[in-house]
């Protein structure tokens, strides 16, 4: 392994330091690519990148640091290395190649007919080798990964020997892996911040990271006495330095006014130490994930905190995502939270919108596309909305473990008018709080319409609603400003039409399945056979069916109002799907493999 | 209008014959573009064309008489001028321009980002201009349409004007039409005839084709007294001379055995004195429609007329297509039979496939793209067909009015094998006996699927399967050898599964529809309020419940065995979408429009 690293070290000194001038001048310098992730827990490889939106373009650095004979890096669906969009850097021991591939559904790499990733130089650095290249969002070529807003799933792989050519690698051979991440963030101005801005930081108490895969750590910090109401304008996070691949989210939650106080504790989340009472600080204050940057407020609007009528108990959850088991690792990472006492115009606020969390909403076993759909009717943003609207400017998706895609839509007078947010490639591990690109103004009368798609292959029951981990939620929390009553407009099916179809199943299935009134629905549901029928059937009874709203000012306090047996709301025209810009085809790309002349270092 | 006419010309005089030899190398000389329709009914455009296979591309000579400003030509998905895919030829009164471009939703021209329409040569010729031209059947550009088997609706429009530019043609002003035909024409060896084979013609009897636009003509002709048992080897349109454009189709029927004689008859076919007995010659013989060349019978195989248990009496079917209600023109086309005495080794058959003609398969109003599936089960392959199977060697899809897409596909062992025959661009309007470009060989135990997409946007109430013109089929006439007892192979869903689909409309639906079993079904279909519940959930039960099969001998006779509520047969895997070959993206491509340069003539 040695010998080959060595050749090819001297591989590449060999090279003379050709630096293609025309492409050089297209490059940024190093420091305008903003954000950065680690790929591999060892961080040996990282990835830097900035986003163009005019020009619908990803600039991406590449940091390789102890390289062997070369690295695979791309996107894939949702972070496979098989039918995976890839970029490959090898050598054949004599020279190093770059190339745009793909790999099949067995994990073979295949040269890319249309050769859309464009290398504009490589480095080394002290550090590593840096690779530099660029690619369009959309390409139009079927064998490329589809850049889009939301999460995309990074993906590597480590050649450690040689190759005659691209087509000997198999990935499913190699050290590979992924990563999450949102590439196409939202280039918003930063608002200033007021010049009494003052920081709090809520850390990790120098925490020994656990040599387990995942550990939520759960860490209580306190307000001082008689803090008074502010508002939270920015919050950033503080990684520990080297442990940038080990910190995957963390959060600050507010625990709940209504206690007194609330124990000291500092440990893993499940821990059978952790007090009950640690279940009642759930109110999002601050919340950052991987890659993500500094969250702003609006300028007109802040998140207050502290005052009469707000607990002085924050709860910290730092997630620690460590599969190579690393042991004495110590940690003190946290956030950091910036906030006024001179208060903003307007109070920020967090809306539920989605599906109710009941099991009237199920997903049968085994399917891999399944939608369910939640819907804050007209009826209740013309009771809880003020007239001049409330302003949506972040968003933060969630479902259980099956969540696979999950949208906001906004309609008005019958018609989709825009996408509040969505993720195409969303997954439970990866919930950020996200800015949106485009502020979203909601008026009295306006409906959202939530749906997330789900992935049962590997369950043999029915997937019901709930607030257990194998249970699902369809949520979207939004964050939004001026701050209302509404604190959730959510929905569900109607609980007496449900039961007219498990009369329906029982009547077109032979069997004598017991789906009787008598059992609870989650039985009843257990209880279906899932055929074709009965899974169209319920899908049809979601698409129909009236439903129940929960248009509510806290959790158990609805607006005065009949929100039972609620007719869905109509939508006569839908938005059309985005047709992706393909670029020109210039013919200047290259038809094959790039030779890669390595800059700098001593080789 | 002459002025033009003659400026453009002159325009075209001015032009210096260039040829570009690199392209011209590529041009086949025009005597190898073997297919070739009229455009317009008054045949002033003509399209000429050939197919490589190895290339995947076609040639296409378009040839316009009396040329005004220039011409559209293009594709569409149903004839529409709306999002067609567009060649145009035109002039600005200085230069003339050739160009690919695209109609949006308006009918408005745009010039094409990529261009895919390769000029290789314009020449003035004694009957008018003549343009060569090349596409890929694919080019991955979403502005153009994908030439596959099946029906290609050519569209065309006039320019009678000079124009600034391409962006000033909206087709919705021009004079525009469309023509169907077959592009992608099977590339099969000619079988040789053998040499005692003897000709027969069966054609109109200088017939005054109606000025109406619309004629279905019927004559009867009648074979020789005592005229043995024969074999049809092949058969080939006769298409008077300068009625090219007004022949739409014609079919040679053969009537029914069972009467002794039959009425000489010669008229229309929906004339109050076209005798009944007529309706009793129903067995196709031959079938031709426009753009269609002869049809071989494979060697092995021919399809027997003659003898004894053979009705002497046969109807010949033309339908003149005269939407320019054109006076006074005669026809005399018809069909000439070419036949042999040395019966070959297997007579040839034809076997129905699809669905059976009952009002149980309905399609609800109001739809776009619904589907309805006819089976021919393994259990009747099983009994039917002979050990060695049997091979079809073309097919003829049909469908009444609504009938949009039609496809067989055959599974074997629960998965999907091979496409028999299919078409994307149906039009019931062009019904063609399509060769396979390859064989298919059904064996015993192998399942049939034959699937149609019906469009019923216009209709208010259901359409339910049947016999009349308003009501629907979905069949696949397969001519194959050898010829077996096993005439039909068709399915319907199960009469009580759809009396509960009928009760549970009833309990979903609170108005108190008559779906009361004392109602036939077609009146029970009526009274359905068509909600999205309604609708999904009969698309469920039609891929749910099980069947009843027609497995017959004759109409009315069936193979011995349990045909009722019959299984669906599982289908586990599904034959792949198929993944169009984009044509590598040279960069030699022109950019936008082409002068032209035309060649020869005195302008």
């Amino acid at each position: 392994m040695r010998e080959v690293a060595s050749m090819y070290g001297t591989v590449v000194a060999v090279f003379l330091v050709i630096l293609v001038a025309a492409l050089q001048g297209s490059a940024p310098p190093e420091s305008s690519l903003p954000y950065r992730v680690p790929l591999d827990p060892q961080g040996t490889m990282e990835l830097s990148w900035n986003v163009s939106y005019t020009q619908e373009t990803i600039h991406f650095e590449l940091l390789v640091r102890g390289l062997q004979a070369g690295v695979l890096f791309g996107m894939s669906d949702r972070g496979e290395l098989q039918n995976a969009d890839v970029v490959v850097l090898w050598t054949d021991g004599d020279h190093a190649y770059f190339a745009d591939a793909w790999t099949d559904a067995k994990g073979q790499v295949h040269l890319d007919a249309q050769q859309d990733y464009q290398l504009l130089w490589a480095h080394r650095t002290p550090d590593g080798l840096a690779l530099l290249f660029r690619r369009p969002f959309s390409t139009c070529d079927p064998k490329d990964y589809l850049i889009e807003d939301g999460t995309v799933h990074l993906v590597y792989g480590i050649l450690e020997q040689p190759l005659r050519s691209l087509e000997a690698i198999n990935a499913s051979s190699l050290r590979t892996g992924l990563q999450r991440v949102q590439l196409l963030k939202p280039e918003l101005p930063e608002p200033a911040l007021p010049p009494d801005t003052r920081t709090m930081e809520v850390r990790a108490p120098h925490v020994l990271i656990p040599d387990q895969e995942t550990t939520y750590w759960c860490h209580m910090a306190e307000l001082p006495r008689g803090f008074a109401r502010h508002h939270i304008v920015m919050y950033e996070p503080i990684v520990s330095e080297g442990n940038e691949a080990l910190v995957h989210h963390m959060e600050v939650f507010q625990c709940s006014a209504e206690f007194e106080s609330f124990p000291h504790f500092s440990g893993p989340c499940d821990s059978k130490m952790k007090p009950e009472r640690l279940n009642y600080c759930r109110h999002v204050l601050a919340a950052w994930a991987l890659g993500a940057k500094a969250f702003y407020y609006p300028e007109e609007a802040g998140l207050a905190f502290g005052g009469p009528g707000s607990s002085r108990y924050l709860r910290l959850e730092v997630h620690y995502h460590n599969p190579l088991r690393m042991e004495g690792r110590r940690d003190s990472s946290g956030i950091r939270l910036y906030y006024t006492a001179t208060l903003r115009r307007f109070d920020a606020g967090i809306m539920e919108l989605g599906l109710v969390y009941t099991p009237v909403m199920a997903i049968p076993p085994g399917e891999t596309d399944f939608v369910l759909t939640g819907y804050c009717t007209d009826k209740c943003t013309q009771l809880a909305l003020p007239p001049a609207g409330i302003h949506i400017f972040a968003s933060q998706l969630h479902t259980h473990l099956t969540g696979r895609r999950v949208v906001t839509v906004l309609a008005r007078g019958g018609r989709e008018r825009q996408i509040v947010n969505q993720d195409n490639h969303y997954s439970p591990h990866f919930q950020e709080i996200r800015m949106l690109k485009k502020v979203v103004t909601v008026y009295p009368g306006d409906v959202l319409i939530t749906s997330c798609a789900y992935n049962t292959e590997d369950r043999e029951r029915a997937t019901v609603g709930g607030f257990g981990i194998l249970e699902e939620m369809c949520v979207n929390y939004i964050h939004y400003y001026p701050q209302t009553q509404l604190e959730l407009c959510k929905s569900a099916v109607d609980a007496g039409f449900l039961q007219k179809y498990f009369h329906l199943v029982n009547r077109f299935n032979s069997e004598d399945v017991c789906t009787c009134p008598q059992a609870s629905v989650p039985q009843q549901f257990a209880s279906v056979p899932w055929n074709s029928f009965d899974r169209e059937v319920l899908k049809a009874l979601y698409g129909f069916a009236p439903i129940s709203m929960h248009c509510n000012k806290s959790t158990a306090v609805r607006f005065q109002g009949e929100w039972d047996l609620q007719p869905l709301p109509e939508i006569a025209s839908r938005l059309p799907e985005p047709t992706p810009h393909c670029p020109a085809h210039t013919g200047h790309g290259p038809a094959g493999p790039t030779v890669v002349s390595i800059a700098g270092g001593k080789g």
